[in-house]
């Protein structure tokens, strides 16, 4: 069943990738393309109609066997593997929300002094947004509050998340009309698997409304705690420069990369690799310093506050240790391949895991925790230094020069730019310079030559003068595509170009990690509530292009049932039932003014995107 | 590759079974067994070796291709699918245990007249046990905290669940040590979602211990709430009689059946069925009376503290709509096959489902509120009641006449039976009269002969003078089986004999449904307590030998990891991962004092159970 790797060209569009596949070819060392080329594809597990939730199967919907064992049809066991799905993406950012409200504990209890609430004022906002007494208290009472409230979200006792409060009343009453209304975010996901069990939920479209609502748990929920509190402890991002693609790796340096998605381990990381003692000893061993660089999301939250430099998104992560130029790698959790640690073997490249709930076999473990944070960042940052004197420097293959990007465009500071309100970006949406905006977020998928529809996809919206804002692992394709500078007006269409060109800002904004697309639903909130009408009123998109992840599928449900058309550029896993597919591309639009769409090129995408902005504008009042 | 439906003798031992199997052939309804046989099965997904968590694949793991495209491997894959398997039981369960959670705040808030606490004492009891303050306080307000308590168990901000109090000391010192000690119920299971996510957890063995805090949050945790509060709403069950088997509908009566799990919703329905008025309207259409009967769990609640008759386990369910008999079937959740539905349809049996959780595509369907649950339910016994003039006489085939059992044996009703103490027990153990006890749990499942191993286990431990405690659908086959009776003793040992005999009860107690699993853990650490070891020092043991479900996985998980020799008829998906497996059958033995044994055949199974009673009456110093 094994087939041929594709030919080197076909898989990626950057010639860092090339040079690095084609280095591993020719060390023998096996990546995801060579993975991807050997899997035999399941069509049956494609199709979502194969159930493994029971023993009396595992069963196979097909023509000639139209029920499982239990009864269930192409429908049930469709919606009920979606419905999974959703809930792990869902478990992945919450869980990474809780971590940081045991941080803000951690502070608050003065069980750690290695982490400080750096970003006060933003605490009293979200404190104020949350229903919390402001005035007149002592700081740290509200902070108690705050952390409080949010660890309720994650409980049984509430009727609805706490930022729910950011989203329009209109918006509200539908979700509470639809019964989507998430009441917490453990709950809804435990609900979620509790539906999904042989015998409860057997009716699609039910099972599919609580999907939408674990997915809003995580959007309103989950991420948007994650965000909010990363931005409270380690401060809201603010623009600044920095740069992007595997040329970012020194060869003179310890380089050092962090990967993952949490930045509560990467930041004690960077500030150890900045201690002068760190430095002698790696100038001892013969380096000129230590180059802290990221990966995937982690990089991206480094990134978005302290301007760390980005080795690559989600299919660069192997590639960069084959530079054979890589000290240690150093991971939290999700979307770390297991294969980095065979690839690390095959080089000096420690790899290091920090999670106890992600541990990889082979790898050097520390149980991080907040009250010795920085005392094991200083341990890790060391394996790193003395790795550099194992570096075999005939293998070393740093393939190109970084790319400039610009970076840090929270939603504080894009307001800060317009010169502290959202009216002038409303303006320019009502004078049609910019025409919409769209939130391109997500991965990378082995079954697409890499960051071909992140980046296509950005181009032509651009020129459509339609304003995009970058997450995940968009940000480093947009940014190795140099769209991430001011200078890419050039490439946007004329009221795009005036207005970025006037603010000084590029035309593609990075707006952070994944658990930052809440960003984006806080702004869509806010531009609702200031003109007064629903998310699904909005001249907005969203898309993942090249989405692999369970987050994604989270993330695009969490969109759309905010009211956000929302598009893919491949299915999930639905297409063996038609009353969940044509749920997805079309009865949601009736039930959240929203829906998925499915389109695998970049041009029709964007026109598509057209047309709905077109059709949004036109309902508002405004020209096209 | 559909197979021919095997032979009926070959399916069950019992003749109401086979001769409902047969009337369904004739008749051409297609049941459970039809569709096994049109099953084709997957070997990959059987050997849990297959991987739908991201879309860079699906994946499957042979030799051909030992890595999915992240780079997973069998173990990793194995260990990510059990653990999501796990979770999705201890969610069914705990899920349940909230709803409980939440009928006792909308009787404590008055927010419903129709539910009411009625066994107060219990309620202080379980006070003292969660460390809540009782003397002198008001009984409402201490109600209240237990309430809180069992809340805040589904929340992120406990170190362990409330119940946990229970356990021996010993072994709570163990799962802190192994990382295995429950925080919060929906918590364990979000992470345990998250852990499986692609790139977090890549060490099989690190997520399987999660997997065990994740059952254990499940036993200890939710099961446990739902057992606890279930029996403080509607009474701790007491020793009664009733009867089993499709000889209990009544040809002549409105028959109700009721299915599921939770007695929210089932105690008012009986509650309705006895209300003058709707005799008297069942009585003007013919039928001499209203007769609820019960099937699976939600009918081993009504049995345990009503008396209520059941009609069958899960391989019942189908074919006691087959008798023609049925007027309604009343669900709320879990194991309800959706074939049902079908099968209603076929009959003039009304389908009536009560959970927005759990929908049945072209079912009839009630939002049941504890608000309004007395009006809803006499809405539903009206349907069931009118339904009895469409019954068609002539399709009317009830294959047998009842057995009698015995039933009712809350741990409260055995003390009691024993005079107040578990001393008495102790004795009987320590003298060798009841060599040990094993508790028999779960499921039918089609590819096993119905209850030929629920059954065959029973017999041969008891004659071993190994005392068996059922619960689940293996009630329904012990009761049958003769053996729920005090004359069953004459099946038994001599030891066991005697000391049933002498309290007039038989030696096989019906413990209740499948969350009161949670009280065999009771039981259990009861007796530990009492003899100052661990529950892994005791000579004990559970077995599901016809397990299906993913809560059987997190019982049986939780059994172990709680120190239970545990035994299952067949594997689950796990023989994919030699890791895995080894882990399962003899690696936990060092961690956690158990491990599981996978045994098809009764007389062995045993056997097995015998070699370790034998071995732990040793090590306590006690004769074999």
């Amino acid at each position: 069943m094994s087939r041929e790797p594709k030919p080197i060209d076909e898989l990626t569009i950057w010639d860092d990738a090339k040079a690095m596949i084609r280095k591993g070819r020719a060390e023998g060392i096996e990546t995801v393309h060579e993975r991807l080329a050997k899997q035999p594809p399941c069509k049956i597990c494609e199709l979502g109609t194969s159930c493994r939730n029971c023993t009396m199967g595992p069963c196979r919907i097909t023509a000639k066997s139209p029920r499982g064992v239990c009864g269930a049809d192409a429908d049930v066991v469709v919606a009920r593997n979606f419905g999974r799905f959703v809930a792990g993406g869902a478990a992945g950012h919450s869980d990474h929300g809780r971590d940081l409200i045991e941080v803000l504990e951690a502070i608050l209890t003065e069980e750690t002094e290695d982490y400080r609430i750096t970003d006060q004022a933003k605490l009293l906002r979200l404190a104020g947004e949350l229903g919390i007494e402001v005035d007149g208290r002592d700081f740290k009472e509200v902070a108690e509050d705050v952390m409080e409230c949010c660890f309720a979200d994650f409980g049984s006792r509430k009727k609805s998340v706490g930022f729910l409060s950011r989203a329009p009343e209109v918006r509200r009453k539908k979700w509470d009309a639809l019964g989507m209304t998430p009441r917490g975010v453990d709950r809804e996901i435990a609900e979620m698997m509790h539906r999904t069990h042989m015998g409860c939920d057997n009716d699609a479209p039910n099972t599919l409304i609580h999907a939408a609502r674990t997915a809003l748990a995580d959007g309103w929920g989950g991420s948007m705690i994650g965000t909010e509190l990363s931005d409270v402890i380690f401060g809201t991002p603010t623009p600044k420069r920095s740069s992007a693609n595997l040329g970012i790796l020194k060869e003179d340096q310890v380089n050092l990369l962090v990967h993952g998605h949490n930045p509560v381990v990467s930041e004690m990381i960077l500030a150890a690799a900045r201690e002068p003692e760190m430095l002698a000893r790696a100038k001892e061993l013969g380096a000129t310093g230590i180059n802290v660089g990221g990966l995937c999301c982690t990089g991206n939250e480094l990134l978005m506050r302290q301007g760390v430099p980005m080795a690559g998104n989600h299919l660069m992560t192997e590639l960069a240790i084959l530079t054979g130029a890589v000290e240690a790698i150093v991971v939290d959790y999700q979307c770390i391949m297991p294969s980095l640690v065979q690839i690390s073997g095959c080089y000096h490249t420690k790899f290091i895991d920090t999670a106890n709930k992600a541990r990889f076999t082979g790898a050097i473990h520390f149980d991080f925790q907040p009250k010795t944070a920085m005392k094991q960042a200083r341990e890790i940052v060391s394996i790193a230094v003395e790795s550099f004197a194992e570096r075999d420097a005939s293998r070393v293959e740093i393939p190109c020069e970084p790319v400039e990007i610009m970076t840090g465009f929270s939603n504080e500071a894009v307001i800060q730019a317009l010169g502290g309100s959202l009216t002038p970006l409303i303006e320019a949406i009502a004078a049609g310079d910019v025409r919409g905006a769209v939130g391109i977020v997500g991965c990378n998928n082995p079954k697409i030559k890499q960051d071909s529809l992140n980046v296509g996809l950005a181009r032509e919206l651009i020129k459509r003068d339609i304003l995009v804002l970058v997450t995940g692992c968009v940000t480093t394709a947009a940014g190795k595509a140099g769209l991430l500078v001011p200078e890419a007006i050039e490439q946007a269409g004329p009221g795009l170009k005036k207005v970025c060109g006037a603010l000084g800002i590029p035309p593609v904004l990075h707006y952070g990690s994944c658990v930052d697309n809440a960003r984006f639903l806080q702004l869509c909130a806010a531009l609702a509530n200031e003109l007064k009408v629903d998310i699904s009123d909005l001249p907005v998109g969203a898309s993942s292009p090249e989405w692999y992840s369970e987050k994604a599928a989270a993330i695009g449900l969490y969109a759309v049932a905010s009211g956000i058309y929302t598009h893919l550029g491949h299915p999930p896993n639905i297409l063996g039932s038609e009353t969940v597919t044509n749920l997805a591309v079309s009865g949601l639009e009736d039930l959240v003014g929203a829906t998925f769409f499915i389109e695998p090129d970049p041009v029709k995408t964007a026109e598509m995107f057209d047309t709905r902005i077109k059709a949004k504008r036109k309902a508002l009042g405004l020209g096209e």
